[in-house]
């Protein structure tokens, strides 16, 4: 029996662990033979990009960032119809033949909500799928964590608390942009963990006025300055500021990002000395904390087991701490945000932390 | 209204964060007085080791590992007879006495296990303790999780991955010595992330015979090196090897930890080069990552709560992501262990890890 | 007798260091009283801003990031004529007048160039000013290294390791902009570290054509992405891209740094997918490495030893593995750049490293 | 033209670094082909165990820790007489004969004094030997600095850190054991950064009274911990304690540390609360420091120079910040040991640290 696995989206810390525990699960416990297929789908067009696994060739990959397979951002492709492409087919039937053309009993396909949708699209029309569940900006339905995501706070959190130092010896406001374009995470965790005094969420539209008042109450009360964490898609309330558009492929476009927004707002409005840091590719990047690579081995596993059990069509996922398994469309309904109102936003509330509400 | 809180037993990455937060959110959410109670119960006794705390007073020890508080070991004391202290008093009535004099509506006191049970012990007499559950062990029944783990484990991997280029490069036998008496949480998640070969735990006895066949195996194939991650409380099936023996005050007995005997079996059986390395404190301290500090900051939040609410003689607890709470009664009437054959377990034997069974 | 010791200029790791390390010196070796100077030379002004400096008020802070004192970066003001405060005096002779008001028989001024030139311009005017040289771009003269410089560099290989994987996942060119407005220390020693392709520095003007032929190079020998490090102040050969103009006190200005730049034309003439990452203040935060932890105890007690010996107008500095002194006249006379022909740099372009010329 | 390389002794952060520059300076500069030697000089016996290296073998390597070509700590034994095999040849004469077979131009031999010293004696049996200094314990003649030491003192200073924060907790005396045989830098460097109120160097002998003497003054005045730093090779005047004895291969040996012994005397003397850490292997793995990084790469550029240059029986190193070369005679005339009364002891000293003496 043969499968392959394949990575899709923005990459991930992580992603090598669920590789390595792919090949060696499938290996070792069922003696499968394994493709890699580079570059996500589009490693399943014509002519196809795979190469053979086994457990040496996953040998000391446990620690690394990245993907040995490569990954495109394009996996929407895939599902676009010919003027996508100026051809005359669907992208997507090249994969449906090629993966019959390898003799694939089972694709394994981590990647994100995109790749999961697209999962779900190749598994109506045959494809034997199971999804792994990946993002670092932990927005993914019906999967209390994904990996990739505590790796991405630990590097923001890193970083707030270098900027805290500078921040109180220059006693100025540091609006930090981390990743989050529908979901703020990465912005409530760090901004918690980093001890920040205002944190803007896409779920909870704020005020600049409100914002610009909880920095001049900590200077009039002598702190003299401010960490201020703001997710790529924070929005302000009414369209008191344009509202971010980003493209996916554009480079100018991430010139601006709400982060200098935000900065230029304060700076203009409070007269303060403001500096602007934005975080970017780095929380992508870097060896996956434990918790990462832990759940990255068990979902590995997990999805190899779902293979031999024939359950296609569905995603591994960690529920109360346990990896259990959920249909690919349960999955791909939506996006999980943070509940505006949950404990753990109050419970920052109480601290002092302001959301700009 | 006026409330103490105290720290107990062995110092854990987190305990600041849950100082701040108690003190926060008392003084900013109900206006309450703090009192901070140093070196744990014994803080309590005649005369009282107590200081006031304000948000200024714990202004930037989120990140930091230790207590501001200090601590003290020897918590059970407090509840031993007189013959203990040669004394004709029991020393918790002195507890109950300066709770009174000090004028306390709350008492948060948080602690592993020892320190609960205490907190049960003087709630029974009644004080109105509230607990906080903590230990870099995980081993704590009625919560998903303890704040201090994630770091513990975070340290252990670190140094996991140091070993890794080190044995590699030998040809070497490596075995790390890792915290957990009585439970292998440590061991099995820093083993897991930092690719262990073989993991030994204490609530699986193992066989030394099959730890050594998994050496000799993986030299044979080739790969010349293995990681052992040793809990310091590991057993061996049916007194193979004499069983580690352990005095909570002793500097002497501490030399000869399971590490050292499992370092020098292989070595005798095998004939292959090994190296012991003892983690040892390191692991109790340093930075809380970004997991412990929050999950320490929403249980010190959450503890206050419950002081409002007049809900004493309770932990706060983490199950399925939210906070909630458990009588102290229910949290201290065991340990938790690692169910041995778990599906994390099993996920590791996929792996090709022995766990000496 | 009673010294003085402020910090000036931007923050810097290791500057607690120095304050401590002056601090136990002076009151442990010479048993002299220590005033600390707050937001540097500004501390000095009417009315002053100091407070005692004792070894228990520095505890703990050798590992600390930032300056308990405080700094500003307006030390230039100071030597600024009337016009530029709209007043009918120089400031300096509100210094001069405060250090003697003070009884101050030593003024210990931690500072880069600028705050050095201050030193100077006010030993000329008989305060007996010590120098003990700072900054994280390590470009200033007459000492080998500066602290502060190594941690900057840690920092961002850090940065640049995380942003290998990601860079070589989604085969693009990730351009990093560090430090370095007239030196190019960070980016050559952070590049050559972190394993760039590209590295643009002040002393070696770059030409773009070059940089894109490399990256080209690199794409069509398989190896599909490129690292680009660029220093702020790097300058493109004969106005090829508009140079980049700051404002030291300018929030504007700073949207658009030479990172920005080199990555739009990088992706307008190549075609390929590009992101940018301005490290920016997260370089000067954080605990200090232990080297710059070291160098800045060893200044801070060679600094009270200058005082001692009445040897004013000097600086302390690192000259082959030693601690020496230099006068702040000498040391002040220019910055310490890169040789275009260090045997550094032709090292770098040995492994193929391009500078763009 | 071919050349060889090889890594002997004991592992140490940077080795990759040297093997990738001697790779890519000697194929990209100069065309050379080169071969990688396995496991030290002993893979140039009969039958030898070479591969060859290319820019693509070495992508990669330059953050790893440990090295690609695998050590011995058995270089001794290539100089050894024939008793010591009981064969009737010494076995440098087929390293002798293996190097002309390979058609080897240049052997590069990257060590610490035990390979530096076998490659000057096999220079002297006419092979065309260049040295690269290699060790974690800084003590190599004639080079200001080696690679991997750095690396070893950022280690062992994050793990006083992390014991700071438990040793406050807790009141107690934690003692440290931290590599360094004959020298004492990585205990000098890191305890410095690292707060320690005692460091044992070899290069001082201490005495025991003296050290119980600045345990308990601390605890008189309320600092109530301390932290003592002990180089493995540390030694007690006139043979108060036992001397330490050690053997290269001996496992036994190691579990009796001078750590171990000095926190017995201590516990024994004062009664306070100690315990114990020997950091152990981890001081040798990791990922190197930038420094590390861009020394081994500097050297390794260097030694393909002197290749070239055909100036064999030489080691490169490093003199106020420049690459040299000296002769390997000179270079392992002896080791570099610290001046009991340099600058920076003297500057530890004046910071209330205790040496013992």
């Amino acid at each position: 029996m043969k499968i392959g696995v394949l990575t899709g989206g923005g990459d991930c810390p992580g992603l090598n662990a669920v590789i390595r525990a792919v090949v060696k699960g499938a290996t070792l416990r069922y003696g499968w033979e394994i493709l890699g297929i580079e570059g996500g789908f589009s490693g399943l067009r014509v002519p196809p990009h795979v190469r053979v696994l086994t457990p040496q060739s996953v040998r000391g990959i446990l620690p690394m960032g990245g993907t040995i397979l490569g990954t495109t951002s394009g996996n929407h492709m895939i599902t676009k119809n010919r003027s996508a492409e100026g051809e005359d087919h669907n992208p997507s039937d090249e994969v449906v033949e090629q993966v019959k053309l390898l003799g694939l009993s089972g694709l394994i396909a981590i990647g994100g909500d995109g790749t999961l949708r697209v999962g779900q699209y190749l598994f109506e029309r045959g494809v034997p799928v199971i999804g792994v569940p990946k993002t670092i900006d932990n927005d993914i339905y019906e999967t209390d964590s994904t990996f990739g995501f505590h790796t991405a706070v630990n590097t923001a959190t890193e970083a707030l608390d270098k900027l805290h130092t500078t921040a109180e010896s220059h006693r100025r406001v540091i609006v930090v942009e981390v990743m989050g374009r529908y979901a703020g995470w990465i912005a409530l965790e760090a901004g918690l963990a980093g001890g920040a005094d205002v944190i803007l969420i896409p779920e909870i539209p704020f005020q600049m006025d409100v914002v610009c008042k909880k920095i001049m109450d900590r200077y009039q009360k002598g702190a003299g300055f401010s960490i201020v964490v703001v997710a790529e898609g924070a929005i302000p309330v009414g369209g008191e500021m344009s509202v971010l558009k980003r493209s996916e492929d554009g480079y100018v476009l991430r010139l601006g990002g709400m982060g200098h927004k935000v900065g230029q707002e304060i700076a203009d409005r409070t007269q303060v000395d403001v500096r602007v840091t934005v975080l970017g590719h780095v929380q992508r990047g870097g060896s996956p904390v434990p918790f990462d690579r832990n759940l990255a081995t068990r979902f590995g596993t997990a999805a190899c087991d779902l293979v031999a059990a024939g359950e296609f069509g569905k995603m591994v996922c960690l529920k109360g701490g346990r990896i259990e398994s959920v249909s690919l469309k349960e999955a791909t309904r939506g996006l999980k945000l943070i509940p505006p109102d949950s404990e753990e936003v109050r419970s920052a509330e109480t601290l002092g932390i302001s959301f700009g509400r």
